[in-house]
């Protein structure tokens, strides 16, 4: 029997921790080496609701971390018997689930929305990397195998968009009225940049994110210069027009924060953190309008988070 | 004085004819050469609605069409006075109006809510050869110069996905409920299935329409059939979570008809015209499924037309 500490994500931005001991027997190695006899340096486990699997065991990761012995993270898997969980904790059960890690952009956009309405929620990394999303698609709940998945009770939900609006729709009464459902015209205002969000914005922005910081971060490759600089201009068109928008309005869909406005959160976020924040900064309604949206308690937790 | 055919579409599918006497030297010619002369053989008027200019005026384009005398369209404008309008024309301009030409797949969408809902409308094509909805995007109300747009009163909208969901929520009493608000479980999964449609689908069947049928026919060239090939193996992989689906339940969102559905028609429809009809065919459900859509009579008159 193995000893380890399990760091039990309940809720984000806070954690429990649990001495538990495992069976080294059940330790299913996703890479091969020896790593059974090397765990007792800084690793942590990651687990996954009981829900996705039987009532008496729970999967869970083992990743070392920041280990002298490991120079890279090593993932393992295996089962552990639940804990009789406290009247606490069953109630966290009950609470709403996201399924992805902190740093992408689309689970971000679902935890931004919960974060607006104060819902209590746990959050489930998933390891991208390892492309466990992939692999246990069907599992998570999304047969496409990406992420977030969304889990309220019985309900399994995927797409971060049709996500949000469905935490709009059903917290409305905790928060602002992020949809306009009510009104036909503010609605279709919020439905219009909700969708320039997605195919413009989102696809513009995409490709500077991809090359200067997944590229040299975890592809450990040099960025294309020329597909981020025609992407730059791309996203200078795109921007231009809202900086007409939103010297109309003050916020996308008129003089109301929606979720059009907060479905951008993410990838400008990322885009703030290269070397052409100009784009934005250098447009003073967009640059407002930007500094309005991350000012936002819920968006300042949410970033904090994606930086890590 | 020039005297031309005007043809005047005030509704889609029919179309009213006036002979009109037109001013030569208030014509404007986009390209250059002695198009003055030759105006006599197989020419047509597509012109815009008053509202987009002053109260006296219209503005029209003149385009030669399979004329003995231009190998290739040519297209002019102008400004034409405003004939005296009937009550019964006074009563059509309150209807709502679409820009963009039939052969569009936003068009289409747009169009065939139009048409599952009985809505009366009138359809401006624009001339996407050349280039007008980008140089007139603010005359046409999309400043991202794409079509379609919509105008229903002095409410614009563009993004087609926002104007079906704006059809489907205004016309909701005159037929199916394709977004089913009311209900926050079956909204989810409508939103879900536009969702898919929008950022899975399209993606992946653009490129096979892009290469087998605006490549050879609008541009002149030879599809790559490399990439045509990569994206039937894409289409294919997302067919088969369809198929899934649609075993489970007889529509996307569940068992009954959604905007989600709808939303597929245009590409999907292209797509069956391709050598690669069998992705669909071959997978009973969604071949079902397909046969279902496109037999609606809303479905057949917007297919009709995007054959053309």
């Amino acid at each position: 029997m193995w000893q380890f500490w399990a760091l039990q994500r309940w809720k984000y931005g806070t954690a429990a921790m649990y001495k538990q001991r495992l069976d080294a027997t059940k330790l299913k190695v996703y890479r091969r080496g020896a790593a059974k006899q090397r765990f007792g340096d800084a690793v942590f486990i990651l687990w996954h609701p009981n829900s996705l699997l039987n009532g008496t065991s729970v999967v869970f990761h083992l990743i070392s971390r920041s280990s002298t012995v490991f120079p890279v993270p090593v993932v393992l898997r295996g089962h552990l018997p639940l804990l009789p969980t406290t009247s606490q904790e069953t109630k966290r059960e009950m609470a709403v689930t996201v399924y992805g890690p902190s740093y992408s952009t689309a689970t971000a956009r679902v935890i931004a929305c919960l974060e607006v309405y104060g819902v209590e929620y746990r959050q489930v990394p998933v390891d991208l990397a390892a492309a466990e999303h992939k692999q246990q698609a069907v599992l998570y709940g999304n047969p496409f195998g990406q992420v977030p998945v969304f889990e309220d009770g019985e309900l399994k939900l995927f797409e971060s968009r049709a996500i949000t609006r469905y935490i709009a729709k059903k917290y409305k009464g905790n928060g602002p009225d992020l949809l306009r459902e009510d009104n036909l015209e503010e609605s279709a205002m919020v439905n219009i940049w909700m969708e320039v969000e997605a195919h413009q914005l989102d696809k513009a922005v995409q490709p500077i994110i991809f090359q200067l910081l997944v590229v040299p971060v975890l592809l450990g490759g040099a960025p294309d210069q020329k597909i981020v600089e025609n992407s730059v201009k791309n996203v200078e068109k795109l921007l231009d027009v809202y900086e007409a928008r939103l010297s109309d309005s003050k916020y996308l869909a008129g003089d109301f924060f929606s979720l059009a406005d907060l479905n951008h959160l993410p990838y400008l976020y990322y885009l703030i953190t290269t070397p052409y924040a100009s784009v934005i900064t250098s447009r003073p309604h967009v640059k407002a309008w930007w500094e309005d949206l991350l000012s936002r308690p819920a968006c300042q937790k949410v970033t904090a988070n994606m930086k890590r």
